[in-house]
């Protein structure tokens, strides 16, 4: 079995993406997770850019990463100085990271024409630069920057260039799709041609892939079945543009589904690949992609009522693998194509299936709520108190006795908004006024008002985003109004809905819910310390969500 | 050139995806815009499933769909009953749907295992569904279910399937990969495999693909490779689990990145793939994604110091194809500036382009708005009086002095909710109070009992649609919010847009901006009767949209 070394460049390619920024606090966590996944290599950055990457290479030296190296990214010298005098050089050196990972120029167009250098300066380029590294004792790994357009555009100067960077120690080479706009026949047939170009210096070829065609994961598979030892990426596709490949995707189709059988970080910790999925989305402050293939939260979400009865039936009826095998879970949706079948799937949480006539009651509940424009596939809050509801452990902490909220605009003076709410909390009554931004934040305001003195751990919810939509745009005027609303607090995530012709009062009915569920969930985590009962009772979701 | 078929699935499968809910409104609005931009089938729904699918093909008879030809999705009839006693295949008959798509067992153990009936029965449902509905005169595609599990499973059951398919007269034989699971080459050989078996009948292949490997595109472009004569999939790759082969990134790679080139689309609208894939985006209520492939708000976008500055030189650097053969564009500069070309494709009909200082000033407001929230794919009525307003030809038609709404909730007592208005109309000033569903409905009720004397055209009017979205879900409490709203007389549908912190403002803005462009919209008529300037000045859209 062929062993595929990854290197994973998160850190660095990764942090090109937009809307994602790294701390270095959020760079060694995120190193030091990698390695305990035994990811071959980790690029930690490009210290030349910034004193952030040049810290983080100080401060990687003090963690024990087993036997994960951690590489520095960097470029070539410039045209016309030695590399011992190159700024970029000497920020690689001082590193002190144990591979460097040099970048060169592969295309002829670029050399002559962004570079504006002769051709046999750029190769010059090459050469001097990993020499002059390798004197200094490092690994040496050679990124041919745009190998594919450059091979098809001038192959004998393409292959010229890295077999100088082979000549030149580097250990290997590595071939990047740098504009993510090869397709995987190429990439299999070019990859062919660049090992048998390097096969004299007993140079090996890695892969380094952009997913601008939707491809980069097809294009790394097809490059390693056509030998590349080495696979470049980052976790989730995080990167410039549309991304890098995306190691999750590319890890696990070669541990669990090609036919060769690939050996992929040390033959384990496949089945922590969610985990770690979610923690880099976690630690980047990024939404998760409930699609994402594998790790994604509806990866094996099941949602059509034909497949969740085909699932009771036999498990592997409509999942490629079992989720468990990448971390991942199972889970049942509630909608409206959904038959008994996904209720009674769901509903096992609650250990009620043996009671039909329990299981018959839910079902005729959510059939009616449905047709009245409720939707919980987003909202499995709301169905846990609907549950709740049906089998008689639903007991509100807080009753309504009324709301009052108005908008005024008046020309000239600005917006004033405000909401009373008063509602009963045991055997007191509580009636309070709050302003904010829209009548929604109003309530919600005057609402916790009422509720903290009792319930402080409300403090720590916070409403995460607001849906609104008309369930029936047939309707006109009269149309129902869906609102979703997903609240947080430190460790999960939950959605709640409310229906009702008024916005303001589909609003209250998701916002009552979402408070109800977090005071329930509260409870039940107090009196389950330590069991396992909390998650056999309660769809808790993880904070990544 | 080979010419390969395009069968989108959105409306179905895509419908599948988690948290994709589409009205029927919804439906209509992309299958007019899926013929408008040349797909080949559009598969409208299951009409068994419920009653908005069944409406669905009664009301798309309605629309001019061209060459476009829609689609009615079933299953093959129940076992042990006649095909016409089966209420699928009457549903399929009833929805008067010219192509009937009806998908089958190719897999043995799902045969024997999930549908619990003999493999004689399971050929015996095929043939006799297929031929029944042929003999009502409908246009047959056979989807086979599993086909590459059940391929690798048993083939010559699975031959004999797809065989049985094309002898009762299905025109097309679609492989599925239900589950998502298999790899490019695997598709290759089965496809060609498949084509073999149905030589001697005279059929082709289609490909139906679901992306829980990451390689719904990739798998989609072997099996076209190896003879496949349709792609089945839908807009954004909206799906089930981890959705169907995105129909975007199939197009653009057929048709600008093959070698051996394909004709997709009758050979045109592929600049316009970016709005299309937003335009669903937004009537599906959902949020982009901004690193997809070829139309994502990122698939063009530098960050890297390095690259924007290649890019400066040299504009095919760091880009595989121009953003505008996709529609899409080139972002360098932070801007959160989207949609550009449609922009200055929507001001066209303005003839304004060759006044490039005030171009520069739509542009700059453009900018500042989309800034603020604003966001004029789904609003073009907006963007219009928007143009007005820069060109000078905006004169509003009446002026706000003051609103105010209240909504107050009482127990034992219902939702009592109250709109006031007071507006200036020419030289009087109106004051009126209204009752309504919600606030909204009671702040337009009071609006149009004050200008209905004025304006008894807005009789005509009417809301179709109303949506609203957080639009950064980042900012929590003080987030903005987004209304978009969807107006109709009977000749036209318009979006509006508006934004704010408070949703009652927001709403009140689109209100008014669906007002104006409808007085506006009904002068202009007016004015020109009969000639042809009216679409050329405003941009108006079939009422089906």
């Amino acid at each position: 079995m062929r062993t595929v070394q990854i290197y994973d460049t998160t850190l660095r390619d990764g942090a090109q993406g937009e809307g994602v920024n790294f701390s270095l606090q959020d760079k060694l966590a995120i190193t030091q997770r990698l390695a305990e996944m035994g990811v071959d290599y980790v690029e930690g950055g490009y210290p030349l850019s910034n004193e952030k990457d040049a810290e983080f290479f100080v401060r990687v030296r003090g963690l024990d990463l087993g036997k994960t190296k951690v590489c520095a990214f960097g470029m070539t010298r410039r045209k016309g100085c030695s590399a011992a005098d190159d700024p970029g050089m000497k920020a690689l050196v001082d590193s002190g990271a144990p591979v460097c990972t040099v970048v060169g120029k592969t295309w002829d167009f670029h050399v002559t024409d962004v570079l504006r250098v002769s051709l046999e300066e750029n190769l010059a380029m090459i050469r001097d630069s990993l020499t002059y590294l390798g004197s200094q004792g490092r690994e040496l790994i050679y990124d041919a920057e745009h190998f594919f357009d450059g091979w098809k555009a001038n192959p004998a100067y393409a292959a010229r260039t890295i077999q100088t960077a082979a000549e030149a120690g580097a250990r290997l080479v590595v071939l990047c799709d740098t504009n993510g706009g090869s397709l995987p026949e190429e990439i299999a047939h070019l990859t062919t041609e660049a090992i048998a170009a390097l096969k004299s210096y007993g140079v090996n070829v890695g892969i380094h892939c952009h997913n601008d065609c939707e491809l980069a994961v097809a294009n790394s598979l097809a490059a390693v079945d056509a030998g590349a030892v080495q696979v470049q990426g980052t976790i989730n596709g995080l990167g410039e543009r549309c991304g890098n490949a995306d190691l999750i995707s590319v890890v696990a189709n070669l541990a669990l589904k090609k036919k060769t059988g690939y050996r992929v970080l040390d033959g384990g910790q496949i089945e922590h690949l969610t985990e770690l999925s979610r923690f880099v989305y976690e630690t980047a402050n990024l939404h998760l992609r409930s699609n994402q293939p594998f790790v994604g939260q509806s990866a094996f979400a099941h949602k059509g009522g034909m497949h969740v009865h085909a699932i009771a039936r036999a498990t592997s009826s409509y999942e490629h693998i079992a989720p468990e095998r990448v971390g991942n879970e199972r889970r049942i949706l509630v909608s409206e194509l959904s038959g008994r079948s996904n209720i009674m799937a769901l509903t096992t949480r609650h250990k009620i299936e043996q009671n039909r006539e329990l299981m018959d009651r839910i079902l005729a509940q959510v059939v009616k709520l449905e047709n009245q424009g409720y939707q919980f596939e987003a909202a499995e809050a709301s169905f846990d108190l609907l549950v709740r509801r049906c089998v008689g452990t639903f007991q509100p902490h807080f009753e309504r006795l009324k709301y009052h909220v108005e908008v005024s605009a008046e020309d000239g003076d600005g917006l004033v908004t405000e909401g009373t709410v008063k509602v009963r909390v045991g055997d007191q009554v509580r009636h309070e006024v709050a302003e904010g931004d829209g009548p929604v934040n109003a309530l919600d305001a005057a609402l916790r008002k009422a509720l903290y003195g009792v319930f402080p751990n409300l403090c720590q919810m916070r409403l995460v985003d607001y849906k609104v939509r008309v369930v029936n745009s047939e309707g006109g005027t009269a149309a129902r109004i869906r609102v979703i609303i997903e609240s947080a607090d430190e460790h999960d995530v939950w959605g709640t809905v409310g229906v009702s012709e008024n916005i303001i009062e589909a609003s209250w009915l998701a916002l009552v819910d979402a408070i109800e569920y977090k005071l329930f969930k509260d409870e039940l985590k107090a009196a389950n310390l330590g069991s396992s009962f909390e998650h056999a009772a309660l769809p808790v979701v993880p904070a990544s969500r």
